[in-house]
């Protein structure tokens, strides 16, 4: 049998492992900030039908650029935030976010350039720009996960990156940053600035989105992703919003035909399901808050949580306390700063089988 | 309005422009190399159930490692080249072809590295090793699209690439290499070494798959799709075979959960009608017979082809001929090397319009 490091691959790969949280057959899977609410009988019907109908012609290659459903995309960002005024010009679309973060980084970075975040935050942004070649910046959080915006000015003036991630809410730790802290630092970055919204939908109500930014940023990006609100990680559809130019960047390094006829299908239907797909928001927004109440009231120290999911801590051995969970079927994520833990946001019956593990392993 | 070249793109792409086939709506599309039979009705309905079985757990992550659909890639693989004797293991599979080339480019090559090919050849191979960041080294085929082993070791030897390119049956040109040829670059190549085989299964009946060759040589990896033979251009569904270290060099790579739950839905559906959907390979190869003997009857030249399409010459103006072409609805590909034109293998009515368009237009 021959060996991985038998094999020429490229140095900097050596010894690495393979991202990704576990993925095992438990009662309660809280680790991956999944929408814990399946799609209704009326919209598996329509999804099949979606396929059904474009089943028929998938002999052929799709729409290489997706016009359809940028369009619909374009018209659900301006009803998630009224005053957007967006086209389909203006959005662009492909297998996940990480996909549109790894084309943002084949236009933008690539050796010589480097790209700029604040960790603890999301764990692809650094490892997609190790892949791309490109050189990675931690300019770390301030000690209470947020980033002040004099210090966030401070750093991308130091650095001049040629790219900036600011994750709004910020996953792990579920923060999400006042527009004043992106203006600043587009103010003064040299290169794009990525403002990473996957959770986006989930932001308290007076939180607002930098989708209001657009105009007149030509070098800001707003990503998001069917994935969490919308209650689609399966079909595997994130997107980005920002100036046409921006977009023309991307078809320069984007794989031809990236994106499938049937994904297109599914995700339009989706959309056009919104409304349904998007109803479970609220209600978990109100389990997020009561969760983080419990939290507080049992001693725990608990990030502030714009997302779906909750920060909380602090655990000298947070292994032993994430294993205790596991051992009772709820999988929760250790990830984040050392000593604290992750957990996503489920239905009621599954936050009270967490609420009951929680207690049991202390 | 902002421009491209106000943006901070690296470098290397300014000017460039993005790649792609027209998609155009014409009559007579037979530009692309898709396979001209839709599926059938009991696919259709087939699919469309096989998506809304999926579609009730769509708010949760797909199988990160679409374990099944590898073991049935597998299966049909062992059915295709019998002796292949392939696991799941084996096998991998990604959105499309090109973005398995993208993740074999990004683990094997990559800054200080260079890539391989034979051109005239699938033009993605040069334009994904650019975007990777690995240079390339344009061997170019024999006057006759061929690859005389003694000069391809000569080649390699000389340069040492980390990747080295082989596609049988080649892109633009339709003409297979006889393993020979394989067995000998193999055999000196330092790198990897990466048969393209997307028209593997049109090859002519003498004509073997380089499948054959996988035992003892880790470092070949052979690439296949379901867009040509298997009619699925619209899903992109692209995989290889190889030992089982190169598929854990691609995991360091991948993005996580790349194929959507519904792809590998789609795609398992299509494995699973293979024999419906391959059943047009016949059909399709008598078709190009037909059409390289009626080409050389009316004096062209044609190269000799094991794939679904046929690349014929010479016209000092090609241009005009493919203009003319299309004014008459009928579409093909201004391709490969100047003077030559290729055209896809449709349906016969396709065949009829083409002949009759191309005798008109001179």
């Amino acid at each position: 049998m021959t060996g991985l490091n038998e094999l020429p691959i490229r140095d900097d790969l050596r010894g690495r492992e393979p991202y990704g949280a576990l993925q095992l057959d438990v009662p309660y899977a809280l680790n991956t900030n999944e929408n814990p609410y399946p799609p209704s009988e009326r919209l598996v019907k329509a999804l099949g039908e979606a396929v059904a109908e474009v089943a028929g012609t998938l002999n052929r290659y799709p729409d290489r650029d997706a016009v359809a459903l940028r369009e619909d995309l374009a018209t659900f960002l301006n009803t998630d935030t009224p005053g957007a005024g967006l086209t389909g010009r203006q959005v662009w679309a492909a297998n996940g976010s990480n996909e549109i973060i790894q084309q943002i980084l084949q236009a933008f970075g690539g050796p010589g350039r480097c790209a700029l975040g604040f960790e603890p935050s999301y764990a692809m942004h650094p490892m997609i720009t190790h892949v791309t070649n490109t050189r990675w910046i931690d300019a770390h959080r301030d000690a209470d996960f947020g980033l002040e915006p004099e210090r966030a000015v401070k750093v991308v003036q130091e650095h001049r990156p040629d790219v900036v991630f600011l994750t709004s809410p910020n996953n792990p730790t579920g923060t999400a940053l006042p527009l004043e802290a992106i203006e600043a630092v587009l103010k003064v970055a040299p290169g794009m600035v990525v403002v990473d919204e996957a959770y986006g939908e989930f932001r308290r109500a007076e939180t607002p989105s930098a989708l209001t930014l657009l105009p007149g940023n030509p070098r800001l990006i707003v990503t998001r992703t069917m994935s969490k609100a919308f209650a689609m990680a399966g079909t595997r559809l994130g997107y980005l919003a920002a100036d046409p130019a921006v977009i023309d960047a991307l078809l320069l390094v984007r794989l031809p035909y990236h994106l499938s006829a049937v994904t297109q299908a599914v995700a339009r239907t989706a959309v056009a399901h919104g409304e349904e797909l998007l109803g479970s928001v609220a209600a978990l927004r109100a389990e997020r808050d009561a969760l983080v109440a419990w939290l507080r009231a049992e001693g725990f120290t608990v990030a502030d949580s714009d997302a779906n999911f909750v920060l909380f801590g602090t655990f000298p051995d947070r292994r032993r306390v994430w294993q205790d969970l596991l051992d009772r079927g709820v999988l929760i994520r250790e990830v984040g700063p050392p000593e604290w833990l992750r957990v996503s946001v489920g239905t009621p019956e599954e936050m009270a089988a967490f609420r009951t593990a929680l207690k049991e392993s202390l």
